[in-house]
């Protein structure tokens, strides 16, 4: 089998197992068995670590359904996390194989030695920043709620912020803790490092360790280490100015707060904007301009090798120096003078098509099942879930049953990646060797 | 003076002598000076072809006024397919400059010659195809209006349908006549027509003739041609069949109506969305998923070497092809067994990149300049102004004063073409001979 079909029939698999416990009568608050359409949402949005529900996590699932939901949040990330930190690693070996959806090859007994210590290395990493994540967050539960259900909260708030999924044990979201420093920093440091990504976080914990040590030895940092640093502090700040500005004056928002909350709050929806999902203001409050920004931001999310979704960071990078290349009238992309390499970008050019078209044939289908919803809502839900950011204006539960199926495909899709799923669908391209001569175009 | 910064000078002096005369008090059905932001708009929109209008054209503006209208849509036109045409057949002549944004070389005589003859038969085509339109449209006015009015609408609709404009001189474009197959039939073969550009006309003329001559000789397509006729014939097929299955139940536009008027006006409505901007039905009562299926539609717009806008035909096809190149694990792009040079594709990313961030940011700041405008609307308004498309849900009139600037800018950019204003804004870059190592990195 190959991997593009183990990745999507592995998450399949997870899904539905999710589902299933998810309906027994033990994981509800409630009695008697729980909604299928439910249980089904409820698990691939926790899978898929995206966040978007149809019920509210705290009151309608028991404790048991609670750990469900983190376990399954908890085996999604490291999976993904997982699967894409192989592929970059592979990269980095340059195996002979130019694209890695066809990627067929057993690995030998070396290799397969190799991955152990990754997995184990990604779990350990991971368990670190969750548990030092929950140590930092459990002052401020146990504050409201005493130290067993602090302990809980803590915990889940802490694995749910650094897989990016999103869940909050609370109705509000983390509405209610817009003002605290702690818990704003601790959540926002773990999206971050969630986000950027296993690799990302390997080299600067080398770099770091140089430093400490007061070692001579220059860390050289990948190529992906620099376009991933740059351009998720680019958008970080870029989210928060833009947002700070738009919200200023927003009664339902900002407004009569002060320039530091006001800041706080902005640079907050920024982080948890690209892929998170946590909110600390009311979403469905903000301005038109805002939810556009917010969008834009969303389609772009995470980095490669991390939890989240979108198209990536390194996606826009490369087509941002695309269109400096072809301005400049040169024919080489470059980054941090480096060449990118043609297929390179060609995948880029793919993924972001594939999305872009996902995305409108979503939004155009949810136009259609629930056409009583203002469209910025429905092209809000539609990215947001296709990213697996999980904010929603707040129309997810009260879409109809269709509407909630269409969003289910649409996390599965954008989770397991829509080149992927083509190409596991597809199955294998059959190699070519026809050369076709070159011919010129007009363009744009 | 570089190529790219003569056109933007010359589409500027166009616009400010066109928004001179139409300020004059003769230009006006009214008495004393034009209001200048309505001329400007006005100017703007006639010469970048565009059709939105802040005034009714028909009664706003006198005779005179309305000759000046069409005085700056044909020169619009004309200057704009001129200037792309050149592009292309140099393209074909294979100059050495591999960007034309750079363009500077001195024409020799003998090409001075052949641009003159070029010109001259872009100028008779032109000429030929919109009399024989107005001919054809005669019958439909005369019998409505009589001889003498009746011959202006026929030409004022025929040059503004060939030249993709999209400017009526009914208040409600072209609703009135929904039920006329004849105009139906001539305003959307000229729109096609106009649409497809001076080289496919022309390549598609000497087939026919060949056809006609009973000659045995085969006729050598160029690439252009095959991807710019197939390309444009599924976008008009798709988008007819989308429209028709989602306006299908609208008592707004196709309710109640034969399934035959439901297919014309389907397929009308699909044909004018691409770039022409006449509307037989009512946009602004059409469905939401319509308006985004009509958005996606206008963004892609018409084919180089013609009058209309969008980010054109053949970049749509480009990265198609680009994405199933990536997903075949390939590394050669081709299309009819030709290959696409890499500096092309790299055009075509600079094109959707550049585009897709103008759309946005022109979107959030009508969002910021027009806040109770409905999202969908505001979204519509960016992109029908950018691809210099002209439909609109009805509120162009409506808009802020700062907001009609913000689309006057907006259509301007539409025009030249974002990468060439950020060509001639910069100026041209310095060569770099440098050539750095390749690194790889993950994507999407
Ligand atoms: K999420
Ligand atoms: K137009």
């Amino acid at each position: 089998m190959t991997v593009s079909r183990t990745i999507c029939l592995g998450f399949l698999t997870l899904i539905t197992v999710g589902t299933l416990l998810l309906m027994l009568p033990l994981a509800t608050a409630g009695e008697g068995w729980n909604n299928p359409i439910v249980a089904l949402f409820t698990a691939t949005s926790a899978v898929c670590v995206t966040g978007l529900i149809v019920v509210d996590t705290g009151s309608y699932f028991s404790p048991v359904g609670q750990g469900i939901v983190l376990l399954l949040i908890q085996l999604g990330g490291l999976g993904y996390m997982t699967a894409t930190t192989l592929l970059l690693l592979l990269l980095g070996r340059r195996l002979a194989l130019r694209d890695r959806l066809a990627m067929k090859q057993t690995l030998d007994t070396a290799e397969m030695a190799n991955i152990r210590t990754l997995v184990i290395s990604i779990i350990s990493m991971t368990l670190v920043f969750e548990l030092t994540g929950a140590f930092l967050l459990l002052p401020v539960f146990r504050q409201d709620y005493g130290s067993g259900q602090g302990l809980w909260l803590a915990l889940f708030h802490s694995v749910s912020a650094f897989n990016n999924a999103g869940f909050s044990l609370f109705e509000d979201s983390l509405v209610g803790y817009a003002r605290s420093p702690l818990l704003n920093a601790v959540v926002a440091a773990l999206i971050i490092i969630g986000g950027i990504g296993y690799q990302v976080i390997m080299e600067g914990f080398t770099w770091l360790r140089h430093r400490v040590r007061g070692s001579q030895e220059r860390t050289v940092f990948s190529l992906h280490f620099k376009i991933v640093t740059s351009t998720s502090l680019a958008l970080l700040l870029i989210g928060a100015i833009a947002l700070f500005l738009t919200e200023y004056d927003n009664p339902a928002t900002l407004a009569g707060k002060s320039f530091g909350i006001k800041a706080l709050l902005a640079s907050f929806q920024s982080v948890v904007t690209r892929t998170a999902g946590f909110n600390s203001v009311d979403i469905g409050g903000m301005e038109k301009s805002s939810l556009f920004i917010v969008i834009a931001l969303m389609f772009v999310g995470a980095s490669p090798g991390s939890t989240g979704g979108g198209i990536k960071t390194t996606t826009l990078r490369i087509l941002l120096n695309c269109t400096r290349t072809a301005l400049q009238g040169k024919e080489e992309v470059t980054c941090y003078q480096r060449q990118i390499p043609g297929f390179r970008i060609l995948k880029a050019v793919g993924v972001v098509v594939a999305s872009g078209f996902t995305v409108i044939t979503i939004t155009t289908l949810l136009s259609l099942t629930d056409p009583e919803t203002t469209f910025i809502s429905t092209l809000f839900e539609a990215v947001s879930a296709f990213a697996t950011v999980g904010l929603s204006t707040g129309i997810t539960a009260d879409l109809s049953v269709l509407g909630q199926i269409v969003l289910i495909t649409t996390m599965y899709t954008g989770r397991v990646g829509i080149l992927l799923l083509m190409a596991a669908l597809l199955g294998d391209p059959s190699p070519s060797a026809i050369h076709y001569p070159e011919e010129d175009l007009l363009i744009g």
